[in-house]
């Protein structure tokens, strides 16, 4: 269905070209129209593709979590299956922090997003449900492998550490390196591999 | 010299402007006829008390970190002097997580000015010579009363991880008190009073 492909493909250089108004103009830039004329295509295609500006939003939202999943995915090839938790946990994490030049973007973004979501209500409530299940899928692997006594408080800390640590490498405060050795001694620690 | 306190007044009452533009409308929402318009002033009134924009930026943040030094100083009255590494710590880091409307406010414009200035050169460069100052700060009370053997990358997770726990409330992800919890789990880690 060479279509139907075509169409994800048009739909993915939108979100793109999204990514690319947040990143130079921040979250209160993007609109169809700044869209479409950095993706370099008329509103009209724009608004085939996407009716609202939510809508466009939340897709461009949606793609970098299936990035991030990939990724994941990838690290953990060769293991078993299901892969242990400690694995399974620093797969997924460590493709949030800003480790090469897609993962900065994607950072960055995300942030911009999550900025713009303390105000704007449809794309908080977006995040709100992405960290709601992130936080499930944390607490799980915690509470299967590790040894901490109050595994959701565990999940509070290892969630927030690692935005944190994103945070401080995007804004040039940590180098990528110290980000990841800080996450790795953290999971040494709920693992208790120190 | 009332002449005096009158200028540093209007300097604060334009910088009080300027964060409701940077709450409502983002970071570059943010100019000198913006936060006219938002201080019921004239534009030239603002440009009386501050040339460019980047010093209205960069004052209203210094007039954070100000707040910020006087609420810790007001936790720690009574404490010996110099206060014990723990509680100077816990005084200065709880000041930055969204407890209340000021602090959640504070959060949103400091999180703002983050995302802001990963491509605003000036503010960027600001925010990490703070970010040198706090990270020294917090080296020396954990060098100075912590168990850990490397204080370096503890001052990294801890620092992460309190502005990851202020962005995750002021995002909704996590309450106050669950918050304020973490962080003292972390830091009776890191003092060893668990």
């Amino acid at each position: 269905m060479p279509k139907q492909v075509d169409h994800e493909h048009r739909r993915r250089q939108i979100a793109d070209a999204l990514w690319r108004v947040v990143v130079s103009r921040g979250f209160d830039g993007v609109s169809l129209r700044s869209v479409a004329a950095e993706a370099g295509v008329s509103m009209g295609l724009v608004q085939h593709y996407f009716r609202t500006k939510e809508q466009m939003l939340t897709f461009a939202m949606d793609s970098i979590g299936e990035r991030v999943g990939e990724r994941a995915a990838a690290e953990l090839v060769g293991l078993p299956d299901p892969p242990p938790p400690r694995a399974h946990l620093r797969a997924l994490l460590i493709q949030m922090i800003p480790l090469d030049e897609a993962r900065r973007q994607e950072a960055h973004s995300l942030f911009a997003y999550f900025v713009g979501g303390v105000r704007d209500g449809v794309i908080g409530e977006r995040m709100r449900s992405g960290v709601t299940l992130m936080r499930a899928f944390v607490a799980e692997q915690i509470a299967a492998g590790g040894v901490e006594p109050d595994p959701e408080r565990a999940t509070t800390i290892l969630l927030a550490l690692s935005d944190g640590l994103a945070a401080h490498v995007l804004g040039g405060y940590l180098s990528p390196a110290d980000a990841v050795s800080a996450l790795d001694a953290y999971l040494d620690h709920l693992f208790e591999q120190s």
